[in-house]
């Protein structure tokens, strides 16, 4: 593993290209040593780094308190602040996130098909790592140690490109990681860390397909959505999460009220949170109040069509932009339908197909929700907040993916990997 | 399903526009009612469409026949010409290809994975269709019913755009597959045929990933770099199969000589013949001259570095660009190595990750190179002709992905396939 360290805020172009051309070639080779590494050397790596975190928390610490030394500079808001802190328990959490890593079946090997044909051939369908990967994302020191970990135990290489202003803190833990690796035997270039802020290595690497095997962005929208339309490799994302819940027309109303109250509020700056409720007209004028107190104590704004007005007199209007938008704060946008049908109808224009539910006791209707709701996951009397790596039994994540191709919903180990067919005969020829 | 005609050469910037329009929404329309669709309509129509190419194989040979008259105008080869000339033989052909498809289990709403969490949420994992398909062929007709009957058994609507050429020939094999929708209860538009040969409505669609989930281009190198250049949604594709035979120090000769031979000249021009040779050094002198007389008698031209030159001193020295060329043709580069390590080496540096083939019978090596070739399909002991969606156990095929994420290998049901999450409680929320 190593630092690519280059002091300097800028590059020459010809620096730009032969940093990046070091970068992609140490990654190549060390994934070739990955592809074959035993189960073992990748689990005690593991281990000592989880270990390593510990033992050297003061240092990490004090790295850490020289980028949140810095974050106002650099116009951070609190809650960016927030989550560029590190404290003894945000460490052993990284720490433990490590030790729960090593104790995950590894993914490589695994058949996952075949058999023999009527030709005599013998057919492995085996996974197989996918190769290297280009991980960028943003502020929050933990994302550094946590792909590293998932990339590594599914058998890929890793350059991880952090912000600036988490540098510190991220190459402190990388350090420690290296000194792991070195001594579990695993190749010293398996992760590769960017040093330099230097926006161009971004866009060099982005291009480099013949290196870089799949991109994963963590952030912001719009940093997503430049890194889609440079890359010239696989991008594994989501946009965002404008989720729904339906409380349908045989709705247990007391639960659908504590699933919307706990979709809405339980943590609203994430993916997986409630944005959006799409009520059934026949229980609108029972439901809309209870539910509309119980998130009003907790300081959501409520903002609804014409016939959630009716009922909620003084809740605010709801644009047609309402119907579109992450809030990703405390603001809920409510909707009246007259069927199951236009309740799908309205989710599929307007959502973003990452996590819907349905609040029904009826199970011809829950199974139909299900079924035409095209999202990543749909929820059945359950909150949204559900769609999650750890709660859907992965282990771990490294993000969800809204895409349909590969993986969708929470990527973990396995989703990292790709698989061959080993094709075993005897002399077969094909007549 | 319908044929969208127009029959201008040309459209208007707007008409372009429009056009691709109703083709999109129609298709997203479509897609809707075939993800929820019962496999006994699926099979019913797969039937019947086989049933309407038998008995109007006449009309259909007349349609193809005024295709065949405008080829050479065209500027077609003779072998473009013959891959787009049909017979009966290749109409029964098609609907014997038909029957299969029916035969075949339906893949949507196969549980994947899940179970109960210790939360008590029950997940499943359900392999679901993609939605809509975008499908860019060349010449050959057969290829309009094939990709439109995997498309619809997998649940995905299609948009399909032959080639000038086969026009007439593939409106008429629509138009019966089109009425065995009617009769089966399809909707009209699972399938659309674009008539007109307006390239800017390729252009359009490409950009429409709010429409289209996939695109599948096959045909010549350039047109799926176009593709790739272009289009804003995932494209499923191999670009070239420069395949490689590797005899090693303990290959069984006589079988490795059947290999090769059959593995270059069983059909020269597809993508998994092969069209490199690696030799290891040990063998070499006794192996290269059975292998050059064998494949002399076939036609075959021989191209060598320094080494195979001293053995076979009538070679064809080869230059570093043959390493590197599918050749689609009588022509095989060869080099020797000193060890099993230096031929995958080369395998890795020069070959496009399709299939590569050992012929040994030390199976530590056979697996070794299992392993380390970083390829699509690995063949141990038998041909690389093998790498076929038939041969492979898929049943049927609408190419072969050389890419890593989502599919590798022989793309059949599965693969136009996705999943997502159904997470069930009972009134769950999140702590």
């Amino acid at each position: 593993m190593a630092i690519a360290s280059k002091n300097q805020d800028s590059f020459q172009a010809e620096d730009v290209a032969g940093y990046c051309r070091r970068l992609g070639e140490r990654a190549e080779r060390a994934s070739r040593l990955l592809r074959d590494m035993a189960t073992a050397n990748k689990n005690d790596w593991l281990l000592r780094s989880a270990d390593g975190l510990l033992d050297r928390m003061g240092w990490i610490l004090e790295a850490n308190a020289r980028d949140v030394a810095q974050a106002s500079e650099l116009g951070l808001t609190p809650a960016a602040i927030d989550r560029l802190t590190l404290n003894p328990d945000r460490v052993a959490a990284m720490a433990k996130g490590l030790r729960s890593i090593a104790a995950l079946p590894d993914p490589v090997g695994e058949i996952l098909g075949g058999g023999v044909q009527p030709s005599g051939l013998q057919i492995e369908k085996v996974r197989v790592p996918l190769g290297v990967l280009f991980f960028i994302y943003e502020s929050r020191p933990n994302v550094t140690v946590d792909a590293a970990a998932i990339a590594i135990k599914s058998g890929n290489a890793i350059i991880l490109r952090g912000g600036k202003e988490s540098l510190q803190s991220s190459s402190a833990l990388v350090a420690i990681l290296a000194e792991a690796a070195r001594s579990a035997g695993l190749p010293q270039d398996a992760m590769q860390f960017v040093e330099t802020p230097d926006r161009n290595v971004v866009g060099e690497l982005l291009q480099r397909s013949d290196w870089i095997d799949l991109v994963i962005p963590r952030g912001g929208e719009s940093l997503i959505r430049r890194v889609v339309s440079e890359a010239k490799m696989p991008v594994l994302k989501h946009y965002a999460g404008n989720c729904h819940v339906y409380v349908d027309e045989y709705a247990d109303l007391a639960k659908a009220c504590e699933i919307v109250v706990n979709a809405k509020t339980q943590r609203m700056g994430v993916c997986n949170a409630a944005e959006s409720l799409v009520v059934h007209g026949s229980v609108a004028r029972q439901f809309l109040p209870m539910a509309a107190e119980a998130l009003r104590s907790r300081g959501i704004e409520l903002r609804g069509d014409a016939r959630v007005l009716e009922v909620l007199t003084d809740a605010v209007p709801a644009t047609p932009a309402d119907w579109s938008t992450e809030y990703l704060g405390p603001i809920l946008s409510i909707c009246v339908v007259d069927s199951l049908e236009e309740a799908i109808e309205h989710i599929q224009r307007y959502g973003s197909h990452h996590t819907d539910a349905i609040v029904t006791q009826d199970i011809t209707r829950a199974r139909q929700f299900a079924r035409q709701v095209d999202s990543a996951a749909v929820m059945i009397n359950c909150s949204t907040r559900f769609h999650d790596g750890g709660e859907l039994g992965l282990g771990a994540e490294i993000g969800i993916s809204t895409d349909k191709l590969h993986a969708r919903g929470p990527c973990g180990l396995k989703e990292l990997t790709t698989y061959k067919y080993i094709v075993t005969g005897e002399g077969h020829i094909r007549g």
